[in-house]
């Protein structure tokens, strides 16, 4: 298996692995959660970014230590979608249009996991090339799905 | 090599790769980056609290995907708390006695890979023995460290 078929089936199995509902003691810890995710992604995504766009210099090992980050969180903020936690800057359009939402998500997820596959590819090239489509369905997303 | 030198090989690289300082855009951000990292993880860790007490039934695929979750963010919070971040919880003893807190944070990343581990080897017995030390990491290091 390649090393995206492998991540991503990984990410398949945690995610299957961690159902959504029910999970959390009240539904403003649902809402703290998604939030804390994406933030702390958000975070090493615009490290990322940085290199990408040359204002920082292109380093291979920060680079992979982001983009596993980044990987590995945008896994997480899914669940705290559940049904009943409304609020926060999420539009009830995720709750509404539920296939739409959970696609967003999953591309998501699927252009992080070419992210972190470019990182360690080791060069900068890969990584501009990897990074615009993985912020891209941040945006999306974001437009769609988020209240300004 | 076993998991566990394995992960705390990994666990050691991202953190050498992720340098405390300057990287955050301004120093609330580091606060927040800090209290998600915990959030999300302390989330995760109290399902496998649950799990460990008898609170829900054990079952090794979530304890698995919890458990890697909670290894992976603990090696996240300690970057926020670089020089000039003082605020939320955090008492200034952090900045006064970095060895010591640095002691704390170093052993909860060792008992969460333990606890990782443990989760793999799939049993409810092996569960219990290493979530024990892995809480107590987190409350001598509160105790310590956080304001009430």
């Amino acid at each position: 298996m390649n090393r995206l078929a492998s991540f991503t089936l990984a990410a398949a199995c945690v995610v299957a692995a961690l159902p959504a509902a029910a999970q959390f003691a009240k539904p403003e810890d649902a809402v703290k959660y998604r939030q804390s995710a994406l933030f702390v992604m958000g975070q090493h995504f615009g490290r990322l970014g940085a290199m990408a766009n040359g204002r920082v210099p292109y380093d291979t090992a920060a680079a992979t230590a982001n983009a596993e980050v980044v990987a590995q969180m945008a896994r997480l903020p899914w669940a705290g979608f559940a049904p009943g936690t409304e609020g926060g800057k999420a539009k009830p359009e995720i709750w509404k249009e539920q296939a739409n939402f959970k696609e967003h998500g999953d591309k998501m997820v699927a252009e992080t996991g070419k992210l972190l596959v470019a990182a360690r590819a080791g060069n900068l090239d890969a990584l501009k090339t990897a990074f615009e489509p993985a912020a891209a369905s941040c945006k999306s997303c974001h437009d769609s799905f988020r209240n300004k």
